[in-house]
């Protein structure tokens, strides 16, 4: 049996397919040029299972979804303290490339528009880092992050440099106002390099699974940021990741997410899943069509929504013991996404024993959603396709 | 044995109670005479149980916290999509009283300011409903949220409406733009009626409780309110509860809350918590300064925070088995505040058998935190104190 | 011989009569019932000479036109001091019924837009007279200045007092700032009565020749105004008369002017001229479209602009001499629109007298513009035309 | 005898120089090192006189005093359409250093504003020229205002361009919504080098009296500027060139007028006179304190406002008669500022005659403003001090 997530994104993916308004980013040449077809999606568990379905190898420029990971290492680097002293917290609505500074302070509203990420990129490091250092730590932040060596894409950096005009103002008028203090060539050099890092939507899915389980990597599950630092890259994210209509994201969608003007989008569930989607055609606020729509969708289907806090329910699975004639895997709890989706990795790896018959015990399971419904029972009938024999006992009829 | 976390509470509110700056509200008279003294504060789970310290049965009228109750009644009552044409979503750090409207719609920017609550009024019922039919619904909304019948202070009613320039300003600037259509005074008295409601903390807690339980009371298991309905009401007020400051709330403290100015707050975790504090003193955007501080101190405390999702977890008690000898507490998953909590009921209640040992197993426990440690560990002296025997089985050695 | 002024004008407005784009007003049911084809002018020099053309006498409401009256009046009633207190000097672009406060002092922005038109009402007469007091003041000033009794249109007034939310809403916005303090309905009441005062163009253009003749009546030559009072009028109104565009509007037409919705546009030209204009057609920021039109070909024709310093030069008549055989008309200084005007108007008395011959003497002018030799040259042919002989001594060829 | 202007503004200047609060500007260290003490202005009347006191020969540089001069180049070399198209004619009450772009267009607010500045300089020659002819093109302007060759203080430049991120911001910003082309270190030398031209009050004076004169140098009489051009750049002045309280500045002052950071105040009343006046202490807007109080008093002592139209009068004397044992001077038409001015003028020239008897002829006099009158009295009296006999002839008795 395969695991029914794969399935699952590849429908939303055909589903969102013909959606062909928008227009590859414009104002970068290297951009304007790219192939505006390919469709990927990945999602990975904070218990480190990865799914992925379409254009999952291609390679994109991360763009703006570096911004994230570049305040988390500032943060990381030069303590919360020093960091909210530059760069602030506030929601902003603004499109990206415009000036959005605090009246008083002079601060760049918050982390994730350029002005704020031109701040970001200064803190890296420390005070007197050189271009280079800063730029090779936030590249090997993200490698660690995606389990794998990031590199540069030059010609889409060399192409960013020459229209660099609205980053160079901001770089000067931060200047102006003390928040940088590097040439601001050399910031703004830095900042384009961060941009032109070349990942997949695996990348991406995994990047945010780091910040959804608190710092702690998914796959290796060694901790790589801070837990403190990963709810503040989180919480200014979820207000303001997604540019304009922050508040219609947040209810919506309820996904802290960050997109790039590549095509790219990132999102991070805490105590749940990171996703990554990719579809080069942007909306007029510059985020990727099929991208949006793929979280909304995602969203629905599978309640994830940060209101309505559904931990990855490892404990749904409450035990698999092998008897005489079966395999009864035991549930228990609420049944929803995170748990389903547990549940079905067990029925996974329990049809590679090829058992006989296999028990699926709802006895002390309190509830079960319509998503979780669905999805074990798109389990059991997968088992039963591969010609095993599977058994329910429900005695609250809850399934 | 008591349950400890009221005596938490108590200890919270000492630390804070030095807190003696800010004002009781001003411009209206009978706030401004109210007592700066008061102060209580109140939990509740959304497994139901219900905490509470300090003046925790001093009654005060709930003002603006009556805004997301409102705006779930008019979500209940009219659908989304018609509350969605005449309030937006936007965060909005507005202060709370200035005209904050969508350039093009004309739709105020969000339903926690004063003109979005006094489009959200006009929603309630229908669009042929009265005035009293309108304060009717939302007093009874709340009344079946808090779990008792509320009523509303006439003094304060009486006294808001002689200074109601404000709201007649933004009643007749949104009839002006067809958002309302009923006469503007019928409008502001009905708004000026639902924040007159008197409340205490621990219906505050308990409402909130009802919002973070997704619309499902947590003391009778009634569900009183869609589960889509109170996932929008919490979004907005994540965004838009606490006025200015909203990215620096969310950063920091992390708890979808509202404020009102006669010094109330009340906050809502989703799948935790609902808490309520009481002080009326207000610093200058018109938060109550002690509310403000308790919540920062138990979002810090015990890790109450959006982007650190710790269900309430009902499943880290994995069973009590009562043996020959002993009563043993089977523990599981990971030990948060939430676990602890729960934890910390089921000692209370095995207390209450005096059993000659209690025998707490961690062996499936995957992880506690220190503030889940801290939880057990006080529970675990007060059985000893109250003369029984208590024993850890602890092989992984995480306690 | 006719004054050629008169037919100059009616030929302006016959080259502006086919621009039918624009609507007469919609959101008063009475104004919106406008018939949209009426279309008249007239100037009145700050001499006294008064010339119209087309529907001259047809009666329209004032509207907003009354403000820098209402201004000039709570002026002289209260005192500069008094008035700068509640109302600012601030050029505003906002839409003529927005809210436009000072951040601090919360005056509105002007007495030009609705804010400062309230909060100018309220100043009129003193701090306790009533409305009907503040309503007789105003009339009786703009009465005075149009030199005949103006009345108030009812059915206008009542019109605009059912459909007066934008104006009770910014009412009770400046009750709440103290800018305001009687009732809100009353004042409201007071200032839609002021603009629903009746008037023509003539009455328009004498009216703005009092505040460009500095607050000398031009008929009577009785000083109505303080020339202070006056002064402060016509630079807030070349400030912020014409809603948005003020800067445009200093830049290209340069008179300082003031538009109602009726239809109106009154102008005044320190030291020169008042000019009165209707055409019920509004453009999409409440302005005249003909009047802006008419104004904009005044200007250009007649170098009407208050950074082309031209007097009304009555002083370009030096003097008439009745001689045996001819009457000899001497001029001198720099013949521009001002002094041709008076040229035209001396011609046209010396062609009452039916001399045999008459002698136009440029021996002492220094230059002649191209609109002062045009007028000239018109007034000399008229001359002709009536049979009269005319030389003219040029030594300089400056004709 | 002595003309008196001299001597009353040296009186002005005595009156002001109490007046020790601001700071010489401190972002620029060129600037920051200037001495606080000079203190000095001149007037220069249309008609070609030019008076001046205190330290009329000190040079300081121009700073944004010269976006006026650079403004009405462009105007010139390219066109006022083209121009109109870059640069806007809003008034903008913003500091002078932020951006300040119209929503859409993304012009530059106006051409007193840096990036208005920046724009203009773009414009300067045509759309090929280099860096340098762009200067040449202004400094060879402004010294053919000044009637004098002026040259660029280079330790003020290359102090400016030290600090100029700013300047290099906007430009960024304005290349990258191609408002410019050429490469933004160029264009921000360029107005740096405009901005470090050195100049004297007298300079400014006349380079006002250009203005204020439509274009025509008053000391040669030749035509400089066309009087499109200079009306247009004295509408925008007038709007926009005293930064914030524009308003304020047109109604209490009414004179247009533009300030630099080194602490020059320029200014020109069309018709009338041009100004300059120098005192290095700015108040917090970046004017000079005592500089805005010079212009606050002569606006105040001899009407010269923009509302107060009132003509330099040439023509007030009639002529100036050579008797047998008089020298009558005969005066005529309304005799203000400008007037008297023009009579202590001729009486002057009649002293150097040293007649037995002067003879003032009031019999063709309209009026005498009391400025008038204290003027006209101040000649007499000094022609007496110098031993002549004055007779007054004022059969009306106006005088």
């Amino acid at each position: 049996m395969q695991h029914p997530v794969p399935d699952y994104l590849r429908g939303v993916l055909e589903s969102i397919r013909h959606l062909e308004h928008g227009e590859v980013a414009q104002y970068i040449p290297e951009l304007a040029q790219a192939d505006p077809r390919p469709l990927g999606a990945a999602v990975a568990t904070v218990t480190g299972r990865l799914h992925s379905a379409g254009d999952d190898r291609t390679e994109f420029t991360i763009q703006s979804i570096a911004k994230p990971f570049a305040y988390a290492a500032a943060l990381a680097d030069r303590g919360v303290e020093t960091v909210d002293r530059f760069v602030g917290l506030n929601p902003s609505g603004e499109a990206f490339n415009e000036l959005s500074l605090e009246a008083e302070s002079k601060r760049p509203d918050n982390a994730m528009i350029n002005a704020g990420a031109l701040a970001t990129h200064q803190l890296l490091v420390g005070p007197y880092a050189g271009r280079q250092e800063r730029i090779d730590r936030v590249v090997s932040l993200m490698s660690t992050l995606a389990g794998r060596q990031l590199s540069i894409d030059h010609a889409t950096f060399e192409s960013e440099m020459n229209c660099a005009d609205r980053n160079l103002a901001l770089a000067h008028m931060l200047r102006s106002h003390g928040i940088l203090h590097d040439r601001a060539e050399d910031i703004v050099a830095g900042y384009v390099a961060q941009c032109s890092v070349r990942v997949t939507v695996r990348d991406l899915a995994v990047m945010g699974a780091c910040l959804a389980a608190g710092g702690v990597h998914p796959l290796t599950g060694e901790r790589v940021l801070g837990s403190l630092v990963t709810r503040q890259v989180l919480s200014v994210m979820s207000a303001s990741g997604m540019y304009d209509a922050a508040g219609e994201w947040l209810t919506d969608v309820g996904i802290p997410a960050k997109s790039g003007v590549a095509g790219g989008v990132m999102g991070a569930l805490p105590g749940q899943v990171g996703i990554g989607v990719y579809s080069p055609r942007l909306d007029e606020h510059g985020n990727s069509v099929r991208g949006m729509e793929f979280f909304r969708r995602l969203s629905e289907d599978l309640n994830l929504h940060l209101m309505e806090a559904d931990p990855l329910g490892a404990t749904v699975v409450r035990f698999v013991r092998r008897e005489d004639d079966a395999v009864r895997l035991h549930l228990q709890g609420v049944i929803r996404f995170g748990g389903a989706e547990a549940v079905q990795a067990a029925l996974v790896e329990i049809s590679q024993e090829r058992p006989e018959r296999v028990v699926v015990s709802f006895e002390r399971v309190d509830r079960v959603t319509d998503v979780g419904r669905r999805m074990v029972q798109e389990g059991i009938r997968r088992l039963r396709e591969d010609g095993l024999t599977v058994d329910v006992e429900d005695p609250d009829q809850l399934f």
